[in-house]
Protein backbone atom coordinates (compact mmCIF):
# COMPACT_ATOMS: atom_id res chain seq x y z
CA UNK A 1 0.00 0.00 0.00
CA UNK A 2 1.17 3.92 -0.98
CA UNK A 3 1.92 4.69 2.82
CA UNK A 4 1.82 8.73 1.05
CA UNK A 5 -2.14 7.91 0.48
CA UNK A 6 -2.96 7.98 4.58
CA UNK A 7 -3.99 11.34 6.09
CA UNK A 8 -4.75 10.04 9.43
CA UNK A 9 -3.44 7.44 12.19
CA UNK A 10 -3.88 6.43 15.46
CA UNK A 11 -1.23 4.86 18.41
CA UNK A 12 -1.69 1.87 20.30
CA UNK A 13 0.48 0.65 22.87
CA UNK A 14 0.94 -2.82 22.79
CA UNK A 15 -0.51 -4.33 26.49
CA UNK A 16 0.87 -7.40 28.00
CA UNK A 17 -2.19 -9.37 27.19
CA UNK A 18 -2.15 -8.48 23.69
CA UNK A 19 0.72 -10.98 23.61
CA UNK A 20 -0.35 -14.56 23.41
CA UNK A 21 1.20 -17.89 23.97
CA UNK A 22 4.15 -17.45 21.06
CA UNK A 23 5.09 -14.18 22.71
CA UNK A 24 3.74 -12.19 20.02
CA UNK A 25 0.86 -9.78 19.63
CA UNK A 26 -1.89 -12.26 18.75
CA UNK A 27 -3.74 -12.55 15.37
CA UNK A 28 -7.41 -11.23 16.34
CA UNK A 29 -6.07 -8.14 18.41
CA UNK A 30 -5.39 -6.39 15.15
CA UNK A 31 -8.98 -6.48 14.08
CA UNK A 32 -9.44 -4.49 17.63
CA UNK A 33 -6.95 -2.11 17.00
CA UNK A 34 -8.30 -1.40 13.22
CA UNK A 35 -11.37 -0.71 14.82
CA UNK A 36 -10.08 1.91 16.89
CA UNK A 37 -8.68 3.53 13.76
CA UNK A 38 -11.73 3.51 11.61
CA UNK A 39 -13.66 5.47 13.93
CA UNK A 40 -11.28 7.78 14.96
CA UNK A 41 -10.81 8.45 11.13
CA UNK A 42 -14.51 8.93 10.69
CA UNK A 43 -14.77 11.68 13.72
CA UNK A 44 -11.48 13.13 11.89
CA UNK A 45 -13.37 13.17 8.68
CA UNK A 46 -16.47 14.81 10.51
CA UNK A 47 -18.90 11.54 10.91
CA UNK A 48 -20.32 11.33 14.22
CA UNK A 49 -20.47 7.40 14.60
CA UNK A 50 -22.31 7.43 18.26
CA UNK A 51 -25.00 5.17 19.66
CA UNK A 52 -27.76 7.05 18.94
CA UNK A 53 -26.82 7.24 14.98
CA UNK A 54 -25.89 3.53 15.51
CA UNK A 55 -29.71 3.11 17.09
CA UNK A 56 -31.94 5.73 15.16
CA UNK A 57 -30.24 6.62 12.07
CA UNK A 58 -27.21 4.45 10.40
CA UNK A 59 -25.47 0.73 11.25
CA UNK A 60 -22.23 0.68 9.70
CA UNK A 61 -21.45 -2.91 9.20
CA UNK A 62 -18.44 -4.56 8.57
CA UNK A 63 -18.78 -7.13 5.56
CA UNK A 64 -15.08 -7.77 4.99
CA UNK A 65 -11.52 -7.56 6.55
CA UNK A 66 -8.59 -9.02 5.24
CA UNK A 67 -5.08 -8.76 6.82
CA UNK A 68 -1.90 -9.43 5.84
CA UNK A 69 0.86 -10.37 8.68
CA UNK A 70 4.31 -8.94 7.83
CA UNK A 71 6.16 -8.87 11.05
CA UNK A 72 5.01 -9.33 14.48
CA UNK A 73 4.31 -6.91 17.38
CA UNK A 74 5.69 -7.15 20.87
CA UNK A 75 4.92 -6.28 24.05
CA UNK A 76 5.24 -2.73 24.96
CA UNK A 77 5.57 -1.08 21.32
CA UNK A 78 3.76 1.76 20.17
CA UNK A 79 2.65 0.84 16.72
CA UNK A 80 0.59 2.71 14.21
CA UNK A 81 -2.45 2.51 12.70
CA UNK A 82 -2.86 4.17 9.44
CA UNK A 83 -5.98 4.62 7.99
CA UNK A 84 -8.30 5.53 4.57
CA UNK A 85 -11.35 5.22 2.61
CA UNK A 86 -10.09 4.33 -0.44
CA UNK A 87 -13.47 4.06 -2.67
CA UNK A 88 -17.03 4.71 -1.95
CA UNK A 89 -19.45 3.18 -3.67
CA UNK A 90 -23.79 3.54 -3.43
CA UNK A 91 -23.83 2.29 0.27
CA UNK A 92 -19.97 0.82 1.03
CA UNK A 93 -17.20 2.16 1.40
CA UNK A 94 -13.51 0.80 1.04
CA UNK A 95 -11.24 0.61 4.00
CA UNK A 96 -7.20 0.69 3.56
CA UNK A 97 -4.85 0.18 6.64
CA UNK A 98 -1.49 -0.20 7.64
CA UNK A 99 0.16 -0.64 10.87
CA UNK A 100 3.67 0.19 11.41
CA UNK A 101 5.71 -0.58 14.42
CA UNK A 102 6.69 3.33 15.67
CA UNK A 103 10.13 3.27 16.35
CA UNK A 104 11.78 1.28 13.92
CA UNK A 105 9.14 1.80 10.97
CA UNK A 106 8.57 -1.75 10.23
CA UNK A 107 5.93 -2.87 8.37
CA UNK A 108 3.57 -4.96 11.00
CA UNK A 109 0.33 -5.35 8.90
CA UNK A 110 -1.85 -4.33 6.42
CA UNK A 111 -5.56 -4.46 6.10
CA UNK A 112 -8.32 -3.79 4.06
CA UNK A 113 -12.05 -3.83 5.12
CA UNK A 114 -15.23 -3.10 3.31
CA UNK A 115 -18.21 -1.33 5.31
CA UNK A 116 -21.48 -1.35 4.44
CA UNK A 117 -23.90 1.31 5.57
CA UNK A 118 -27.41 0.61 6.44
CA UNK A 119 -30.80 2.07 7.62
CA UNK A 120 -30.74 1.47 11.54
CA UNK A 121 -34.23 0.70 11.61
CA UNK A 122 -34.67 -1.31 8.40
CA UNK A 123 -31.00 -3.05 8.40
CA UNK A 124 -31.16 -2.59 4.75
CA UNK A 125 -28.38 -0.79 2.76
CA UNK A 126 -28.78 2.95 2.11
CA UNK A 127 -27.21 5.06 -0.36
CA UNK A 128 -24.25 7.08 1.81
CA UNK A 129 -25.39 10.75 2.19
CA UNK A 130 -24.20 13.34 0.23
CA UNK A 131 -23.32 15.31 3.18
CA UNK A 132 -20.89 12.04 3.66
CA UNK A 133 -19.47 11.89 0.19
CA UNK A 134 -18.71 15.67 0.53
CA UNK A 135 -17.06 14.92 3.57
CA UNK A 136 -14.62 12.47 2.71
CA UNK A 137 -14.16 13.78 -0.71
CA UNK A 138 -12.91 17.23 1.27
CA UNK A 139 -10.69 14.73 3.57
CA UNK A 140 -9.26 12.47 1.04
CA UNK A 141 -8.86 14.89 -1.91
CA UNK A 142 -7.44 12.70 -4.84
CA UNK A 143 -6.90 9.39 -2.73
CA UNK A 144 -10.65 8.59 -3.08
CA UNK A 145 -12.34 7.00 -5.78
CA UNK A 146 -16.33 7.40 -6.03
CA UNK A 147 -17.53 4.84 -7.89
CA UNK A 148 -21.04 4.84 -7.91
CA UNK B 1 -14.47 -21.60 49.56
CA UNK B 2 -16.60 -25.20 50.39
CA UNK B 3 -16.45 -26.71 46.95
CA UNK B 4 -19.16 -29.64 48.07
CA UNK B 5 -22.09 -26.71 48.49
CA UNK B 6 -21.48 -26.19 44.34
CA UNK B 7 -23.49 -27.81 42.14
CA UNK B 8 -22.63 -26.31 38.55
CA UNK B 9 -19.76 -26.38 36.77
CA UNK B 10 -18.52 -25.40 33.32
CA UNK B 11 -15.67 -26.24 31.29
CA UNK B 12 -13.42 -23.78 29.16
CA UNK B 13 -10.23 -24.45 27.35
CA UNK B 14 -7.36 -22.08 28.04
CA UNK B 15 -6.64 -20.48 24.67
CA UNK B 16 -3.01 -18.84 23.20
CA UNK B 17 -4.92 -15.56 23.63
CA UNK B 18 -5.41 -16.34 26.99
CA UNK B 19 -2.20 -16.06 27.86
CA UNK B 20 0.19 -13.08 28.32
CA UNK B 21 3.25 -11.96 27.77
CA UNK B 22 4.29 -13.65 31.21
CA UNK B 23 3.11 -16.74 29.91
CA UNK B 24 0.21 -17.61 32.12
CA UNK B 25 -3.75 -16.56 31.55
CA UNK B 26 -4.07 -12.86 32.14
CA UNK B 27 -5.98 -11.93 35.16
CA UNK B 28 -9.16 -9.76 33.07
CA UNK B 29 -9.74 -13.15 30.71
CA UNK B 30 -11.11 -15.19 34.31
CA UNK B 31 -13.74 -12.34 34.31
CA UNK B 32 -15.13 -13.38 30.81
CA UNK B 33 -14.89 -16.77 32.06
CA UNK B 34 -16.42 -15.74 34.99
CA UNK B 35 -19.49 -14.31 32.92
CA UNK B 36 -20.10 -17.70 30.68
CA UNK B 37 -20.10 -19.42 33.89
CA UNK B 38 -22.57 -17.41 35.48
CA UNK B 39 -24.97 -17.04 32.05
CA UNK B 40 -25.10 -20.91 32.02
CA UNK B 41 -26.03 -21.32 35.87
CA UNK B 42 -28.95 -19.56 35.53
CA UNK B 43 -29.83 -21.33 32.47
CA UNK B 44 -29.63 -24.30 34.71
CA UNK B 45 -31.46 -22.98 37.61
CA UNK B 46 -34.17 -21.81 35.04
CA UNK B 47 -33.65 -18.65 34.79
CA UNK B 48 -33.62 -16.93 30.79
CA UNK B 49 -31.38 -14.54 30.12
CA UNK B 50 -31.60 -13.68 26.39
CA UNK B 51 -31.64 -10.06 24.67
CA UNK B 52 -35.27 -9.90 24.82
CA UNK B 53 -35.44 -9.98 28.72
CA UNK B 54 -32.28 -7.86 28.86
CA UNK B 55 -34.19 -5.05 26.64
CA UNK B 56 -37.83 -5.42 27.43
CA UNK B 57 -38.00 -6.65 31.23
CA UNK B 58 -34.86 -7.05 33.87
CA UNK B 59 -31.43 -5.95 33.46
CA UNK B 60 -28.65 -7.91 35.51
CA UNK B 61 -26.05 -5.48 36.81
CA UNK B 62 -22.71 -6.50 38.27
CA UNK B 63 -21.72 -4.49 40.79
CA UNK B 64 -19.25 -6.07 42.67
CA UNK B 65 -16.25 -8.73 41.86
CA UNK B 66 -13.80 -10.46 43.60
CA UNK B 67 -11.24 -12.22 42.75
CA UNK B 68 -8.18 -14.56 43.99
CA UNK B 69 -5.57 -15.47 42.10
CA UNK B 70 -4.40 -18.58 43.63
CA UNK B 71 -2.36 -20.60 40.93
CA UNK B 72 -2.00 -19.43 37.16
CA UNK B 73 -3.84 -21.65 34.78
CA UNK B 74 -1.53 -22.06 31.43
CA UNK B 75 -1.74 -22.88 27.92
CA UNK B 76 -3.87 -25.41 26.50
CA UNK B 77 -5.24 -26.45 30.06
CA UNK B 78 -9.30 -27.32 30.87
CA UNK B 79 -10.22 -25.13 33.72
CA UNK B 80 -13.89 -25.63 35.62
CA UNK B 81 -15.54 -22.88 37.08
CA UNK B 82 -17.88 -23.48 40.06
CA UNK B 83 -20.91 -21.08 40.08
CA UNK B 84 -23.38 -20.80 43.08
CA UNK B 85 -25.40 -18.32 44.06
CA UNK B 86 -24.92 -17.91 48.07
CA UNK B 87 -27.63 -15.27 49.04
CA UNK B 88 -30.29 -13.51 47.38
CA UNK B 89 -31.55 -10.16 49.24
CA UNK B 90 -33.97 -8.15 47.84
CA UNK B 91 -32.96 -6.95 44.32
CA UNK B 92 -29.61 -8.39 44.36
CA UNK B 93 -27.66 -12.24 44.29
CA UNK B 94 -24.50 -13.06 46.16
CA UNK B 95 -22.40 -15.45 43.69
CA UNK B 96 -19.27 -17.32 44.79
CA UNK B 97 -17.05 -18.94 41.63
CA UNK B 98 -14.05 -21.55 41.96
CA UNK B 99 -11.49 -22.21 38.96
CA UNK B 100 -9.81 -25.59 39.08
CA UNK B 101 -7.79 -27.21 36.42
CA UNK B 102 -9.48 -30.10 35.72
CA UNK B 103 -6.37 -32.53 35.53
CA UNK B 104 -4.74 -31.86 39.01
CA UNK B 105 -7.71 -29.97 40.47
CA UNK B 106 -5.42 -27.38 41.95
CA UNK B 107 -7.05 -24.50 42.65
CA UNK B 108 -6.78 -21.12 40.05
CA UNK B 109 -9.35 -18.51 41.26
CA UNK B 110 -11.82 -18.04 43.99
CA UNK B 111 -14.48 -14.92 43.49
CA UNK B 112 -17.43 -13.52 44.23
CA UNK B 113 -20.00 -11.39 42.54
CA UNK B 114 -22.88 -9.06 43.09
CA UNK B 115 -25.31 -8.75 40.28
CA UNK B 116 -28.34 -6.06 40.84
CA UNK B 117 -31.94 -6.99 39.02
CA UNK B 118 -32.99 -3.72 37.47
CA UNK B 119 -36.26 -2.74 35.86
CA UNK B 120 -35.12 -2.77 31.95
CA UNK B 121 -36.85 0.56 31.48
CA UNK B 122 -36.07 2.49 34.50
CA UNK B 123 -32.99 1.19 35.23
CA UNK B 124 -34.04 1.02 38.69
CA UNK B 125 -33.46 -2.17 41.27
CA UNK B 126 -36.49 -4.10 41.76
CA UNK B 127 -37.18 -6.91 43.81
CA UNK B 128 -36.49 -10.51 42.04
CA UNK B 129 -39.56 -12.46 41.57
CA UNK B 130 -40.90 -15.11 43.66
CA UNK B 131 -40.48 -17.25 40.38
CA UNK B 132 -36.96 -16.60 40.42
CA UNK B 133 -36.57 -17.17 44.13
CA UNK B 134 -38.54 -20.28 43.81
CA UNK B 135 -36.02 -21.92 40.87
CA UNK B 136 -33.01 -20.88 42.97
CA UNK B 137 -34.04 -22.15 46.01
CA UNK B 138 -34.74 -25.30 44.48
CA UNK B 139 -31.31 -25.67 42.56
CA UNK B 140 -29.48 -24.43 45.79
CA UNK B 141 -31.60 -26.19 48.40
CA UNK B 142 -30.41 -25.62 51.60
CA UNK B 143 -26.99 -23.82 50.56
CA UNK B 144 -28.80 -20.14 49.92
CA UNK B 145 -29.91 -18.11 52.22
CA UNK B 146 -32.61 -15.77 51.50
CA UNK B 147 -31.75 -12.61 53.58
CA UNK B 148 -34.56 -10.19 52.52
CA UNK C 1 -17.16 -22.67 -0.14
CA UNK C 2 -18.52 -26.14 -0.21
CA UNK C 3 -19.48 -27.35 3.25
CA UNK C 4 -19.46 -31.36 2.12
CA UNK C 5 -15.60 -31.26 2.14
CA UNK C 6 -15.63 -30.19 6.17
CA UNK C 7 -15.14 -32.90 8.56
CA UNK C 8 -14.26 -31.08 11.49
CA UNK C 9 -16.35 -28.53 13.95
CA UNK C 10 -16.51 -26.90 16.95
CA UNK C 11 -19.65 -24.94 18.87
CA UNK C 12 -19.46 -22.00 21.34
CA UNK C 13 -21.73 -20.02 21.98
CA UNK C 14 -22.14 -16.58 21.64
CA UNK C 15 -21.55 -14.49 25.24
CA UNK C 16 -23.06 -11.00 26.20
CA UNK C 17 -19.42 -9.36 25.61
CA UNK C 18 -18.87 -10.63 22.04
CA UNK C 19 -22.19 -8.37 20.81
CA UNK C 20 -21.24 -4.77 20.55
CA UNK C 21 -22.80 -1.48 20.40
CA UNK C 22 -24.86 -2.24 17.58
CA UNK C 23 -26.13 -5.56 19.25
CA UNK C 24 -24.64 -7.68 16.72
CA UNK C 25 -21.25 -10.20 17.79
CA UNK C 26 -17.81 -7.79 16.43
CA UNK C 27 -16.03 -8.26 13.80
CA UNK C 28 -12.71 -8.89 15.13
CA UNK C 29 -14.37 -11.81 17.82
CA UNK C 30 -14.55 -14.15 14.98
CA UNK C 31 -10.77 -14.47 14.67
CA UNK C 32 -10.34 -15.75 18.10
CA UNK C 33 -13.40 -18.02 17.50
CA UNK C 34 -11.30 -19.08 14.66
CA UNK C 35 -7.99 -19.75 16.43
CA UNK C 36 -10.26 -21.94 18.61
CA UNK C 37 -11.13 -24.09 15.75
CA UNK C 38 -8.46 -24.07 14.28
CA UNK C 39 -6.69 -25.52 17.17
CA UNK C 40 -9.33 -27.74 17.67
CA UNK C 41 -9.03 -29.24 14.30
CA UNK C 42 -4.61 -29.55 14.19
CA UNK C 43 -5.80 -31.87 17.94
CA UNK C 44 -8.09 -33.78 15.55
CA UNK C 45 -5.42 -34.09 12.94
CA UNK C 46 -2.79 -35.40 15.84
CA UNK C 47 -0.70 -32.33 15.51
CA UNK C 48 -0.04 -31.32 18.85
CA UNK C 49 0.25 -27.57 19.37
CA UNK C 50 1.03 -27.19 22.92
CA UNK C 51 3.66 -24.18 24.93
CA UNK C 52 6.27 -26.86 24.70
CA UNK C 53 6.16 -26.92 21.34
CA UNK C 54 5.86 -23.37 20.56
CA UNK C 55 8.97 -23.29 22.33
CA UNK C 56 11.63 -25.57 21.65
CA UNK C 57 10.17 -27.09 18.36
CA UNK C 58 8.05 -25.02 15.80
CA UNK C 59 5.91 -22.19 16.04
CA UNK C 60 2.65 -21.61 13.82
CA UNK C 61 2.31 -17.81 12.90
CA UNK C 62 -0.75 -16.64 10.77
CA UNK C 63 0.57 -14.36 8.05
CA UNK C 64 -2.73 -13.80 6.57
CA UNK C 65 -6.83 -13.67 7.10
CA UNK C 66 -9.64 -12.60 5.29
CA UNK C 67 -12.92 -12.71 6.92
CA UNK C 68 -16.64 -12.28 5.03
CA UNK C 69 -19.85 -11.54 6.82
CA UNK C 70 -22.49 -12.93 5.59
CA UNK C 71 -24.73 -12.62 8.57
CA UNK C 72 -24.31 -11.11 12.43
CA UNK C 73 -24.60 -13.62 15.32
CA UNK C 74 -27.03 -12.21 18.12
CA UNK C 75 -26.16 -13.18 21.92
CA UNK C 76 -26.41 -16.79 23.31
CA UNK C 77 -26.78 -18.12 19.46
CA UNK C 78 -24.77 -20.84 19.17
CA UNK C 79 -22.17 -21.17 16.10
CA UNK C 80 -20.73 -24.01 14.48
CA UNK C 81 -17.20 -23.24 13.24
CA UNK C 82 -16.04 -25.18 10.26
CA UNK C 83 -11.92 -25.73 9.60
CA UNK C 84 -10.38 -28.01 6.62
CA UNK C 85 -6.77 -27.35 5.15
CA UNK C 86 -7.23 -26.59 1.30
CA UNK C 87 -3.68 -26.70 0.80
CA UNK C 88 -0.42 -27.72 2.24
CA UNK C 89 2.93 -25.86 0.70
CA UNK C 90 6.71 -26.03 1.73
CA UNK C 91 6.24 -24.54 4.85
CA UNK C 92 2.67 -23.17 5.12
CA UNK C 93 -0.87 -24.39 5.28
CA UNK C 94 -4.01 -23.02 3.61
CA UNK C 95 -6.81 -22.89 6.00
CA UNK C 96 -10.73 -22.23 5.07
CA UNK C 97 -13.15 -21.90 7.71
CA UNK C 98 -16.88 -21.66 7.12
CA UNK C 99 -19.45 -20.28 10.46
CA UNK C 100 -22.60 -21.40 10.57
CA UNK C 101 -25.27 -20.33 13.03
CA UNK C 102 -26.87 -23.81 14.72
CA UNK C 103 -30.49 -23.52 14.85
CA UNK C 104 -30.98 -22.32 11.35
CA UNK C 105 -27.71 -23.21 9.93
CA UNK C 106 -27.68 -19.68 8.10
CA UNK C 107 -23.90 -18.63 6.68
CA UNK C 108 -22.61 -16.38 9.33
CA UNK C 109 -18.82 -15.49 8.62
CA UNK C 110 -16.36 -17.50 5.58
CA UNK C 111 -12.80 -17.04 6.03
CA UNK C 112 -9.76 -18.03 4.76
CA UNK C 113 -6.17 -18.04 6.41
CA UNK C 114 -2.82 -18.86 6.07
CA UNK C 115 -0.33 -20.63 8.34
CA UNK C 116 3.28 -20.06 8.11
CA UNK C 117 5.20 -23.42 10.04
CA UNK C 118 8.81 -21.73 11.37
CA UNK C 119 11.12 -23.41 13.43
CA UNK C 120 11.29 -22.14 17.03
CA UNK C 121 15.12 -21.04 17.32
CA UNK C 122 15.68 -19.18 13.99
CA UNK C 123 11.94 -18.22 13.36
CA UNK C 124 12.31 -19.56 9.79
CA UNK C 125 9.76 -20.97 7.98
CA UNK C 126 10.70 -24.80 7.66
CA UNK C 127 8.94 -27.77 5.70
CA UNK C 128 6.19 -29.12 7.12
CA UNK C 129 7.36 -32.80 8.12
CA UNK C 130 6.32 -35.54 6.59
CA UNK C 131 4.85 -36.86 9.66
CA UNK C 132 2.17 -33.74 9.51
CA UNK C 133 1.71 -33.93 5.58
CA UNK C 134 1.00 -37.90 6.44
CA UNK C 135 -1.58 -37.05 9.47
CA UNK C 136 -3.58 -33.69 7.39
CA UNK C 137 -3.77 -36.55 4.26
CA UNK C 138 -5.36 -39.11 6.52
CA UNK C 139 -7.47 -36.61 7.84
CA UNK C 140 -8.66 -34.77 4.92
CA UNK C 141 -8.03 -37.22 2.39
CA UNK C 142 -8.70 -36.14 -1.37
CA UNK C 143 -10.17 -32.87 -0.30
CA UNK C 144 -6.43 -31.31 0.44
CA UNK C 145 -3.60 -30.22 -2.07
CA UNK C 146 -0.02 -30.76 -1.51
CA UNK C 147 1.69 -28.23 -3.57
CA UNK C 148 5.25 -28.30 -2.59
CA UNK D 1 -11.19 6.56 48.06
CA UNK D 2 -9.67 9.72 48.27
CA UNK D 3 -9.30 11.08 44.73
CA UNK D 4 -6.80 13.91 45.99
CA UNK D 5 -4.03 11.09 46.96
CA UNK D 6 -4.09 9.83 43.06
CA UNK D 7 -0.76 11.89 41.08
CA UNK D 8 -1.43 9.45 37.41
CA UNK D 9 -3.72 8.80 35.30
CA UNK D 10 -4.31 7.38 31.50
CA UNK D 11 -7.44 8.14 29.58
CA UNK D 12 -9.16 5.31 27.82
CA UNK D 13 -11.79 5.75 24.82
CA UNK D 14 -14.99 3.43 25.13
CA UNK D 15 -15.19 1.90 21.99
CA UNK D 16 -18.32 -0.58 20.19
CA UNK D 17 -16.61 -3.94 21.53
CA UNK D 18 -16.27 -3.12 24.85
CA UNK D 19 -19.74 -2.33 25.08
CA UNK D 20 -21.72 -5.51 25.64
CA UNK D 21 -25.60 -6.47 25.06
CA UNK D 22 -26.97 -4.38 27.87
CA UNK D 23 -25.38 -1.69 25.68
CA UNK D 24 -22.48 -1.32 29.02
CA UNK D 25 -19.53 -1.76 29.11
CA UNK D 26 -19.11 -5.21 29.98
CA UNK D 27 -17.85 -5.54 33.59
CA UNK D 28 -14.50 -7.80 32.75
CA UNK D 29 -12.77 -4.98 30.15
CA UNK D 30 -12.09 -2.64 33.24
CA UNK D 31 -9.90 -5.27 34.22
CA UNK D 32 -8.32 -4.97 30.79
CA UNK D 33 -8.14 -0.94 31.53
CA UNK D 34 -6.85 -1.04 34.85
CA UNK D 35 -3.62 -3.06 33.31
CA UNK D 36 -3.12 -0.11 31.47
CA UNK D 37 -2.67 1.81 33.86
CA UNK D 38 -0.86 -0.09 36.11
CA UNK D 39 1.22 -0.80 33.49
CA UNK D 40 1.55 3.15 32.77
CA UNK D 41 1.55 4.31 36.38
CA UNK D 42 4.76 1.96 37.01
CA UNK D 43 6.39 4.00 33.70
CA UNK D 44 5.93 7.07 35.39
CA UNK D 45 7.30 6.13 38.65
CA UNK D 46 10.43 4.64 36.70
CA UNK D 47 10.35 1.06 37.10
CA UNK D 48 10.37 -0.59 33.56
CA UNK D 49 7.86 -3.71 33.09
CA UNK D 50 9.26 -5.31 29.36
CA UNK D 51 9.31 -8.40 28.71
CA UNK D 52 13.16 -8.96 29.40
CA UNK D 53 12.62 -7.67 33.16
CA UNK D 54 9.67 -10.19 33.11
CA UNK D 55 11.93 -13.12 31.35
CA UNK D 56 15.37 -12.88 33.09
CA UNK D 57 14.33 -10.67 36.60
CA UNK D 58 11.49 -10.39 37.80
CA UNK D 59 7.61 -11.13 37.13
CA UNK D 60 4.52 -9.13 38.56
CA UNK D 61 1.86 -11.28 39.06
CA UNK D 62 -1.63 -9.67 40.35
CA UNK D 63 -2.92 -11.90 43.03
CA UNK D 64 -5.95 -9.95 43.96
CA UNK D 65 -8.35 -7.85 42.20
CA UNK D 66 -11.94 -6.25 43.62
CA UNK D 67 -14.17 -3.87 41.51
CA UNK D 68 -17.17 -2.15 42.57
CA UNK D 69 -19.26 -0.56 39.90
CA UNK D 70 -20.58 2.47 40.59
CA UNK D 71 -22.31 3.56 37.25
CA UNK D 72 -22.45 2.23 33.96
CA UNK D 73 -19.42 3.45 31.29
CA UNK D 74 -21.04 4.22 27.23
CA UNK D 75 -19.86 3.89 24.12
CA UNK D 76 -17.67 6.76 22.76
CA UNK D 77 -17.05 8.41 26.37
CA UNK D 78 -13.20 8.97 27.73
CA UNK D 79 -12.83 7.65 31.21
CA UNK D 80 -10.04 8.38 33.36
CA UNK D 81 -8.24 5.83 35.29
CA UNK D 82 -6.48 6.68 38.26
CA UNK D 83 -3.64 4.64 39.87
CA UNK D 84 -1.91 4.54 43.26
CA UNK D 85 -0.09 2.61 45.39
CA UNK D 86 -1.36 2.75 48.77
CA UNK D 87 1.20 0.59 50.41
CA UNK D 88 4.48 -1.57 50.03
CA UNK D 89 4.96 -4.68 52.01
CA UNK D 90 7.93 -7.02 51.66
CA UNK D 91 7.20 -8.43 48.22
CA UNK D 92 3.87 -7.30 47.50
CA UNK D 93 2.01 -3.97 46.25
CA UNK D 94 -1.31 -2.86 47.07
CA UNK D 95 -2.77 -0.90 44.35
CA UNK D 96 -5.94 1.45 44.00
CA UNK D 97 -7.68 2.68 41.53
CA UNK D 98 -10.26 5.09 40.74
CA UNK D 99 -12.07 5.04 37.09
CA UNK D 100 -13.89 8.67 36.01
CA UNK D 101 -16.04 9.44 32.97
CA UNK D 102 -14.27 12.32 31.67
CA UNK D 103 -16.63 14.48 30.94
CA UNK D 104 -19.33 14.35 33.97
CA UNK D 105 -16.56 13.42 36.43
CA UNK D 106 -19.03 10.64 37.51
CA UNK D 107 -17.40 7.71 39.12
CA UNK D 108 -17.59 4.49 37.28
CA UNK D 109 -15.59 2.22 39.20
CA UNK D 110 -13.15 1.86 42.44
CA UNK D 111 -10.87 -1.38 42.64
CA UNK D 112 -7.74 -2.42 44.48
CA UNK D 113 -5.08 -4.87 43.26
CA UNK D 114 -2.46 -6.53 45.48
CA UNK D 115 0.73 -7.36 43.05
CA UNK D 116 3.41 -9.94 44.15
CA UNK D 117 6.95 -9.31 43.08
CA UNK D 118 8.32 -13.05 41.78
CA UNK D 119 12.14 -13.60 40.94
CA UNK D 120 11.83 -14.71 36.69
CA UNK D 121 13.32 -18.33 37.42
CA UNK D 122 11.90 -19.86 40.85
CA UNK D 123 8.96 -17.93 40.35
CA UNK D 124 9.63 -17.42 44.69
CA UNK D 125 8.29 -13.79 46.22
CA UNK D 126 11.13 -12.02 46.19
CA UNK D 127 11.67 -8.44 48.28
CA UNK D 128 11.08 -5.30 46.40
CA UNK D 129 14.62 -3.87 45.78
CA UNK D 130 15.63 -0.63 47.48
CA UNK D 131 15.29 1.07 44.40
CA UNK D 132 12.40 0.26 43.88
CA UNK D 133 11.06 2.00 46.97
CA UNK D 134 12.54 4.46 46.29
CA UNK D 135 11.03 5.19 43.50
CA UNK D 136 7.45 4.57 44.91
CA UNK D 137 8.27 6.65 47.80
CA UNK D 138 9.83 9.69 45.84
CA UNK D 139 6.44 9.62 43.70
CA UNK D 140 3.64 8.89 46.53
CA UNK D 141 5.56 11.49 48.52
CA UNK D 142 3.34 10.58 52.19
CA UNK D 143 0.47 9.00 50.16
CA UNK D 144 2.29 5.67 50.41
CA UNK D 145 2.74 2.89 53.59
CA UNK D 146 5.63 0.83 53.83
CA UNK D 147 4.43 -2.26 55.78
CA UNK D 148 7.54 -4.43 55.70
Amino acid sequence: MELQKFKHHIEIRIRTYHVDVQNIVHNAWYLFFIEDARIEYFRSVGMLLDEETFRTKSKFQIVRNTIDYSYPAFFDEVIQIFTRVAYVKNSSVGLEQVILEKKSQRLIVEGTGVAVYLDAKTNRPERLSEEMRTKVSAFEKDDVEFLQ
